[in-house]
């Protein structure tokens, strides 16, 4: 083994993309703080049961132990920041009964990459609103989402819609045990709609949830599905209640191009209704995802109403804008202190000044002009 | 154990602090931008071997260990980033035989705190020069440290300036095995003169390097001690080199407080000759520390000569100047949809702008105006 290796799915960041990272960011940062939303920080390790919340297998999976030499506890690396800004909004901030807007981004650390294009350290950047049930706070949230891949230059998105309250509405109204419920929405996750027919029949459900969860599987595509959901699913509240959520979300953005896929189930553990998530053109994966996760913070003391998303800001580098490269000045380390006075003004003014330790060889990286002392006066000549 | 409960020395960064730092963040990378210095992200993750190179005893009792799922190798958690960067430097852009500069942000965890007032998860900051041995870039360095702290607003500044060169000659001339090295540097490091006294009449050394020994720690005050340093320790070029760059240093910063100090050696394993760092008069320790570390990219392939410094950004969170507090403007979610151009366009000039979801209450935080339609167009109100 080589010293500079790392490991697998971990990477270093390299000038150029590192500076687009960072400024994309503080793009982001900037656009959520004109929404209304406060920059928190949650720390990178926290007792692993205060990160796990409930037991939320697939976050547990991904979530690297260590064990606390203060404490002699379990320490877990976050693999996710929701649940940190759950207890933020539950705990820390629990003086405002009101709405609190959260943002937030940060690395995460996953013990095994998601995914053969995953890194395991992806830069967590999401928004997070507490406190409002209605699908108003829904349509906040998908509006800023899709504004933050504006800003990252993602072209030609798609809006995928799901709604993980109709798997459990049927799932409840069948009369499931939570075992079968759970194998069931593993499948469905999966996209095996073969499995889930073979499944259903094996129970001898009765014919009404039969049909209801094979035809889950197949109510994906334009609005239009809506309609056929309404007509051929359970008539149940819950689900109606679902559809006219979705169909409200599709008059809201009536502009964009919407995909509805009510099997569309991989979410977080802790979402409870609306899924939404954006696709583009030439990403195999959705770009970024949300939803709603009422009641996440009750394990930290307040239960609240919240709906979010986030995404990976290192998955979609490919897409950010180039940072104009500055064109540098070179000064010979010979004048450097002569000129102090003369350099330090074009730096503030935005200019990047570089000392040439090697004046004898001419030859400095990235600059384009250069300070000499010409006619009595430092003068900036092309180089 | 309460469940929003966090490990001792760990916190979270709530809202006003999260945005003073972030924007404390961006002052500070675009100061060194304009200094020419490059952005490189190192990964939180790596092989332990890699981030520990050499042997280096107080880096490695702060690293924390896992397990690698893919691997099964020993992981450590980044605990410094210089060591990456010298990776980067040696590794990764070798195909630069000139200057290397380079600057990083980024958070690093450590196993244990440094002391009651420290946190284990440090946000990092630091600038490092890398491929030229003269004082020149040593100057650039300790420049761009005190151009930081000015940045972040640290008042009456002293700088320290220390040079572990000095021991180490003494330490070779007296011919002191290895073991007596490290126990006479630790003696040093924790300001224990009188056990660094014993400790040498013990080995029975010759007079010329007692003495010398027993001189070191009583050579520290203001620029004068560098003339009783050269008329009292042993006449050996490695001591009047260092002497001559402290000298210089002197000269090039005579516009501040300088505190010399020949026996301040609390550095990393690392560092092999300039030692300087920043303090100011409401700190206890140094704000930020930096020196000369030629030679740490062999470990990695590549050895050149390099200096550089760093500081915890958090550490200076006390002086950071307050981020301006947006005043933000609400809107009725009633009239949320009807503003929608109006609403952009406010966001556009920066304003905040919050929609109310409970309109009714009238009473959300931090908005001093509101967006109302009245006499046929919208207009802003004072709230």
């Amino acid at each position: 083994m080589q010293s500079w290796q790392l490991p697998e799915y971990i990477a270093d960041i390299l000038p150029s993309a590192a500076r687009q990272l960072e400024s994309a960011k503080e793009q982001l940062l900037a656009l959520y703080r004109v929404h209304g939303y406060e920059l928190v920080s949650p720390p990178l390790l926290e007792y692993s049961q205060s990160l796990l919340t409930r037991i939320d297998e697939g976050l547990s999976l991904k979530t690297i132990r260590v064990v606390d030499q203060l404490s002699g506890r379990q320490l877990g690396l976050r693999a996710d920041i929701t649940p940190q800004v759950a207890r933020i909004d539950a705990h820390l901030l629990s003086a405002n009964s009101g709405v609190n807007r959260l943002c937030y981004a940060g690395s995460v650390l996953h013990a095994r990459p998601d995914g053969f294009l995953s890194t395991r350290e992806p830069l967590q950047i999401g928004a997070e609103l507490y406190g409002h049930a209605g699908i108003e706070s829904d349509i906040e949230l998908i509006d800023l989402m899709l504004k933050s891949l504006a800003v990252v230059n993602v072209p030609e998105l798609t809006l995928s819609l799901g709604h993980i309250g109709i798997f459990h509405a049927l799932a409840k109204a069948a009369n499931l045990e939570a075992q079968q419920a759970t194998t069931l929405l593993q499948l469905m996750q999966a996209k095996n709609a073969a499995a889930v027919r073979e499944r259903v029949q094996q129970w001898q459900l009765p014919e009404q949830w039969i049909n209801a969860f094979e035809t889950l599987p197949t109510l994906y595509g334009t609005q239009k599905v809506l309609h056929t959901a309404m007509t051929t699913l359970p008539d149940l509240p819950e689900i109606c209640e679902a559809l006219q959520q979705l169909q409200h979300i599709c008059t809201a953005f009536a502009n964009h191009n919407i995909f509805i896929d009510l099997s569309e189930l991989r979410v977080d553990n802790y979402h409870t209704g609306l899924l939404f998530a954006a696709y583009s053109a030439d990403w195999p994966d959705a770009l970024a995802r949300g939803g709603r996760y009422d009641g996440l913070g009750k394990y930290f003391g307040r239960s609240r109403p919240a709906s979010g998303f986030s995404f990976d800001l290192r998955d979609l580098i490919g897409h950010l804008p180039p940072v104009e490269k500055l064109r540098g000045i070179r000064v010979s380390v010979h004048d450097a202190t002569a000129a102090k006075n003369e350099i330090e003004q074009l730096r503030s003014a935005g200019e990047c000044v570089i000392i040439d330790y090697t004046p004898e060889s001419n030859n400095i990286k990235g600059c384009d002009r250069q300070l000499v002392w010409q006619n009595q006066q430092w003068q900036l000549i092309p180089l």
